[in-house]
């Protein structure tokens, strides 16, 4: 199994919003989470409601510590994250920065923790006074509204997003048909004589680059064997007289 | 001001999730909302209180339409947010590649619509047919559970992440001057009513799925204007009798 960071709910509030936080990680694959000190004690069920499929996965086996010493004790490097603009002189990370230090630690063996504070207040002074370095999300300074679950949504998809294989674009070339070359420049060559004889090439000095501007336009599109079967039957039927 | 893609929720059922989408939207600087047919009329009291401090910056000046032809009429880019599979021959991009795409885009003047379905069923085959690419964000297949506010927050995110530093590339769909939606929709509009005259949709219990296919065909295209006004001639052309 892949090492991961251990997402780690401090002195969370609402027992709706582990249950998000569950959903929020397995979304992208993580499933350890570590919870200090839950206010509604432990196990909770409207936690349990919450995560849905991802209760087994990541709230079953969930470590419940009494206070962050504990709950970190184990691990190498310690990521809190914060609201902007705290006066610290520790180093502040984006979650981009953060999760590829994470990949390093983790493929290395190191165990690291991201820390999520309560609800109302955030992380006090205390706990990040525990943590290597912060994670802020780079929000707009007028309006930040980010809450717990957003939060742990944003980090777990920059967990995933770095560590994704696939390509950042894909066509889905496996599931179609495209058309070949050959099939394109017949479907151009169709048309091309059908308009000609239909007097679409005029005058006679444009012909040559309107003829080319056609042919650029077939070869640029992507085309399936069936569009190239429709295009073909739309110009036949158009043509069939009444 | 900074142009910015205009993020489209497409009938919206609760109030809430608009206010939400508001809010994570305005978290990373996005203001430009429009909202198609939304289930509860428009205002809304309890988009507005969801929204709280992003109510007089998004919803406010948000547009409401009555149907989406009309919403992304003057864009000339609509990326459709989709759940992971779906059998189409279209680009499909990260919320990555598509907000990067966006930033070059709209840096040259070009409306970018982003479309997000409703909360339940999410985009229909109708609506999909008018995008000229997908964004589906890579979840982990076996559990993927993201909401429409979050969908939207992590598309925010994207955008306000490559921004933060790296100046838009020049990319490629940038440097031409695309057709709009509505230009689109009229070329559709046009081969469909000359192909209905001649007889193309036949028989009558496919037409319906014909008319889709070809819809899908005309949006999937990278189509630049001289290439709509092109294929509006080719077709006026080949109906005049001789």
């Amino acid at each position: 199994m892949t090492e991961q960071p251990i997402f780690t709910l401090v002195r969370p509030q609402m027992g709706e919003n582990i249950g998000a936080a569950a959903r929020a990680m397995l979304n992208f694959g993580l499933t350890r989470m570590r919870i200090v000190d839950p206010r509604d004690g432990w196990p909770n069920p409207r936690a349990v409601a919450m995560a849905s499929g991802a209760a087994t996965r990541v709230l079953d086996p969930a470590g419940i510590f009494p206070s962050l010493p504990e709950a970190v004790a184990d691990c190498a490097v310690v990521f809190a994250t914060t609201a902007r603009g705290r006066e610290l002189t520790k180093p502040v990370l984006t979650p981009e920065r953060a999760m590829a230090e994470a990949r390093a630690l983790t493929a290395k063996g190191q165990r690291v923790a991201v820390l999520f504070g309560p609800e109302r207040a955030g992380l006090e002074n205390d706990d990040i006074a525990r943590a290597t370095a912060l994670i802020s999300i780079p929000v707009n300074p007028e309006f930040a509204s980010l809450n717990l679950g957003q939060a742990v949504l944003l980090c777990a998809y920059e967990w995933g997003r770095q560590g994704s294989d696939q390509p950042a674009e894909a066509m889905p070339m496996a599931k179609t048909d495209w058309a070949t070359r050959i099939e394109i420049d017949r479907l151009g060559d169709h048309w091309e004589e059908r308009l000609d004889e239909a007097g679409f090439f005029f005058p006679d000095t444009k012909a040559e680059g309107m003829k080319m501007n056609l042919r650029n336009l077939w070869s640029r599109m992507p085309l399936t064997r069936a569009d190239v079967q429709t295009l073909h039957g739309m110009l036949r039927q158009l043509l069939r007289r009444p």
